[in-house]
């Protein structure tokens, strides 16, 4: 065991890891959607969700606000939308880009994704700051599955038994083969 | 897309989780260890990683009285262990069990596994209540690296693309084919 840097030690341990796109609305009624790879459970009962958003992100003004955001659970046809939806400060309407269509969530204002595997509604139940980025926990107020079924998508390293899928800088995407 | 129960929903999500071990030490001074799938990182700068520990857990009162934490990541190798590691109420020494070497950490009291592939050492930070569980957010105050590398060992589903290496009931532990 060798005393290291902590961007070596990660290299042995950051994936797979599974990614999600997350969506609130905006104050202006406009919903938003970004990908997060920070997110884990947190409780058995109530299922609640914790999602680590930067300070910086539009997101992160859009859940402070709305007080809400789905957990949308993408497949293996979203790896190029993913990627896109991982960038920073784009001023275009994400949903029209990629191709993702919203649709009416049951308990909140933030939409689903009907492309992505499943989706999970959350309501706000606490937040905590840990340095650049708020961790929000939301509580799962209703779910959703979709019919079809595929592979969840991961952020990957360049090992082999994957499918990389798609590739920007850093991150690779794809899915276990 | 269908409304569903929880459970549905996260049958399609739940895998694959890279899993850690996590060890602090009690107030008799004895480290402990258990195996936890809920952990994410949080923060860039300083870097920091969130895990959810369930209230009634020994590992609970550890974390909340030491404010220190383990993350030591298993390979392949620590199938069974991490099985082991996971169990609640056992009232055994791990270490010794599961043949977990310790090693004395830089920066605080709990001790590495030697055995693992990558260890970080955590000064808890924050925490906040999520429902059952405590999420503590710990400072990563130095980090470590095995010799040897290995496959990241996850929770893994009944799909193909996996070596299943252990079973536990409703557990299932390997790595990525």
């Amino acid at each position: 065991m060798k005393k290291t840097t902590f961007i070596e030690a990660m290299d042995v341990w950051r994936t797979p890891e599974r990614i999600v796109l997350v969506t609130s609305v905006g104050a202006d009624g406009l919903p938003h959607v970004i990908t997060v790879g920070w997110k884990m459970r947190t409780c058995f009962n109530p299922v609640m969700f914790a999602i680590a958003i930067g300070h910086d992100r539009y997101m992160h003004k859009c859940i402070s606000e709305s007080q809400e955001f789905v957990i949308a659970v993408p497949g293996s046809d979203l790896a190029e939308e993913s990627l896109i939806c991982g960038k920073q400060g784009e001023k275009v309407d994400r949903f029209e880009k990629c191709g993702l269509e919203k649709l009416a969530a049951y308990s909140i204002k933030s939409p689903l994704i009907k492309n992505c595997l499943a989706n999970f509604e959350c309501k706000l139940a606490n937040q905590i700051e840990t340095g650049d980025h708020t961790l929000f926990v939301g509580e799962v107020v209703s779910a959703w599955v979709n019919e079809k079924s595929d592979k969840n998508l991961l952020i990957v390293g360049d090992e082999d038994g994957y499918d990389v899928l798609a590739e920007d800088g850093p991150y690779r995407v794809g899915v276990v083969k």
